[in-house]
């Protein structure tokens, strides 16, 4: 269970490290096997380089090697994504996470080399990230495993709610020792560990991360009713990404400013803000969000 | 008439500094009315900060204000648009020229925001730049409209291909002085003018500054049949960004591969290298580019 | 010019047969040079087939040779447009127009065999309709000029919205001796003629016949800045299809809701109703059309 | 556990009357619990209406009440689709499956008023039909759940693949008496099931109706290791789906053109042919079809 790391911000649009410091406890403290910052729900396309140094920076240091620490490395193309990925390995991270080229028009052929030339360029394991609502593609299946054959990728972030996809390369994977397959959905965590995924990075693990590390172990203890119980609870709780109207604003303000708003209600981090453009939550959709957290048990 | 300018690079994928000076001459000496630096065509997407930052610096000491020189500030989302627009002040750009979000899920009013938050956040005029095809998303009439009426944008590249949308445009700006509506087709700029356009931003303005300049001449002068003459000349040698094989590669590298290949063979720049993961053209593509160059009369 | 004729209906959803000829002697009093039948503006896709029937032979037997009827025969895939086809040809038209197949998802090479085969069941002249926003392909202009060049279809009406493809096919087409380019566009029209376009198949032109037929007049005598006035004029009485408010309803419903309003308005129908599901526009909207057709001099 | 029958077809293109016969007895023998006809895997969107009328007269009389009968009655907008219902509720179909409009550009409201419509015309129970990838639009829960409290939709057949929503759909369906869920993936049917899901309808039961059969049975025993090991099987056969190239042919022609020659191979049906414009495998991928059945045992 490696949660994406929301990024707090101050008001002035820094990072908020303490509070930053505190997430991090507060999610190593629920039992996460690992921290994915910088992917989409740290904000990352919506952060300056400085702040993802910072990030980088606090993350490596505050977690201080009790759990790996992934990096995104999102960006464009292949140059500027290299450069993130060197200073993520400079700031002492585990393994990168990065998507398909975007904005860019790429060929297929081009999506490959993109990979391998990430990974050679840099020592730590490499991890696709499948995202087609932001990338615009889907990473498929055959491309995977050839890179996944070839050692440039270690592991695959799916999401792209696909689970259909998912079990596939499962099965086509299961020979390869070190391949990870990870998926980035919320809702379908425990379908996923049950027909073989290795893990999830569920964005709302933010906010509970408690029932996430509970739900992988009663998936590990072959507990599936158990898991299957948290489960649905959970998706209960995914309803805050709901709560801001779709009148007023896209769905990253909906979802991001959901967790960070129920992060701020939970009292761990001081200020819910997200970075612009996005748009926050008036009032009467955080008292919203506060309802659901008390039906959830965490308020 | 304001080519999108290339960005030579060396093998190593340095800015190639002589051959960028040799080109922006080039296109001075051509007649040209402005030049854009790191727009799509100049592979902005595809290049790390440093690189970019060599190109502005370049272009606006080599231009030394004999025409305006236009900066692309292309990010994923507002904090990230603003640091590059603030590079493009310091370095003494005469405007900017940013995209709607993308990768990021963002709402029209967050688009919306997303224009005012750059424009109050630097002293130039800024243009929005309409390219669907990379950002998915067509930014409309009535958002342009607001913001070129509140004095936020100061024109627009329009590169969506739609040239109904540009013609209302023109209509609904006509009461505007001060808001410039450029097409960025290479193939349709002397219709875009007729009706009212302001100019172009055609990427292979690079490869024929001189053929678009005398288009735009002949427009000035009201002599439309030599402006469509020189439009269909300049039809015939948009040809070459069809040369590159769409089964090799995607149309990211068949075009900006194509320019920079005629700037190659016209020897104006040393090296006809794209950024990666772009896929270069072979030796047959090259044969043909080459051909079609003289039919062009460009060899 | 050859406008694609509206359906009137009556109430009852059948097709008001005095309203149809009403509309057919509307137009043709107008001086267009043709009747394009059952197209998108004809609300088609929206129609049983007994309707459809209906329309083709009211058309036929009222127009009665003086100008040719084309007939659309959109459907999913081709042997449903084939029946449609043999229905044309029996009814009596002069022409057919087939999209490439949609819902079905099918590869280029299969749209190839789709228009070969149309072409081959029936002793009609086949015409390409390229509608990407209904059909979600765009038809390429390569497949475009092989099916020309084998006789296979004799022209295209392009909505695609794309004039640069739509002139890089006027010039690739200039050698064809029996193959005609129709814009879809209500906004370009003047432009599409200038570039060497052979006509315009403009919905508008339902609302408006003189006016598209002063246009084309015009571009036929080469009075280019007459032409443009009357597009001008035109584009503005185009706003009627953005009176519909998009929070209510689709763009069919706006768009051929408006068509259908301002015809009842001007007295050609008698019932502006569209088939369901679209949603009619309410009396401020309507009150809306009515200004803008008297701005425009047409009530 | 209701397969999408598939329509064979003479050479001739009619119904192949006894080999659907055959492929009926066939699906009853193995087990199914219901008979989903004129689906995207009967080629609905391919065939001719006539085709319909036979393929609905001839499964209502073989079926003769042993399962429940659905008719799909796919088609471009309301009164379409109504003639389409009105035919299956003459032929004696048991329920009928409608997408959201396609090809017109509706909006929200219309997709409702849409299906409104339809269940008011009829009086059969009419399943919503989900399939972004032909219809281009994706039926959100909440239009869903409004549709289902309401008694307009009796179900819905998700072939979305969006394992996420169809589990939030079954968590928001519970107090639904009579609402089935049932999904149109053939790769996560166990998954779909244990979490609540109420049934599939999968493509791949036309070819091995008794492994889907025995999944079900298992998942019904609660025995969900043998229903994973049951799917695990079905997920391998589905590899004939991929046989053919899409090089040279679309995803329907690869998917139903496998179907069809599975069941050719197996002896249920005399010929593999599918409808134009879809393009036949060749004997290389023929013979790769043999080889992953004999691998399920199903040769």
């Amino acid at each position: 269970m490696i949660p994406p790391v929301c990024t707090p911000l101050t008001e002035t649009l820094d990072v908020d490290v303490p509070s930053l410091e505190r997430l991090i406890d507060f999610l190593l403290e629920s039992g996460v096997n690992g921290l994915f910052v910088l992917g989409s729900s740290g904000e990352t396309a919506y952060l300056p380089d400085r702040c993802r140094r910072d990030v980088l920076e606090v993350a490596v240091s505050r977690v201080a090697g009790q759990v790996p620490v992934l990096a995104g490395v999102i960006d464009t193309a292949t140059l500027r994504v290299l450069d993130h990925a060197e200073a993520a390995q400079k700031a002492g991270a585990d393994g990168i996470v990065a998507t398909a080229p975007f904005y860019t028009r790429t060929h297929r052929a081009e999506v490959e080399q993109h990979f391998r030339r990430i990974a050679a360029g840099v020592d730590l394991p490499l991890y696709a990230y499948d995202l087609p609502v932001s990338v615009h593609r889907k990473l498929d299946a055959e491309l995977l495993l050839t890179l996944a054959r070839d050692g440039v990728i270690h592991g695959l972030k799916d999401s792209s709610g696909d689970d259909g996809a998912f079990r596939t390369l499962v099965l086509a994977t299961q020979d390869l020792a070190d391949f990870s397959l990870l998926t980035g959905s919320e809702l379908t965590v425990d379908s996923a560990l049950r027909i073989g995924g290795d893990g999830a990075v569920p964005g709302l693990g933010n906010v509970d991360p408690a029932g996430y590390a509970r739900l992988y172990r009663h998936a590990q203890d072959g507990n599936w009713d158990a898991a299957g119980a948290e489960q649905v609870r959970l998706i209960r709780l995914f309803d805050i990404v709901r709560v801001g109207s779709a009148q007023r604003m896209g769905p990253s303000s909906a979802a991001l400013g959901a967790f960070k708003m129920a992060l701020h209600l939970r009292g761990i981090i001081d200020c819910p803000v997200t970075a612009p453009p996005q748009i926050p939550l008036n009032s009467g959709e955080t008292g919203e969000i506060r309802r659901l957290l008390e039906v959830a048990g965490l308020l």
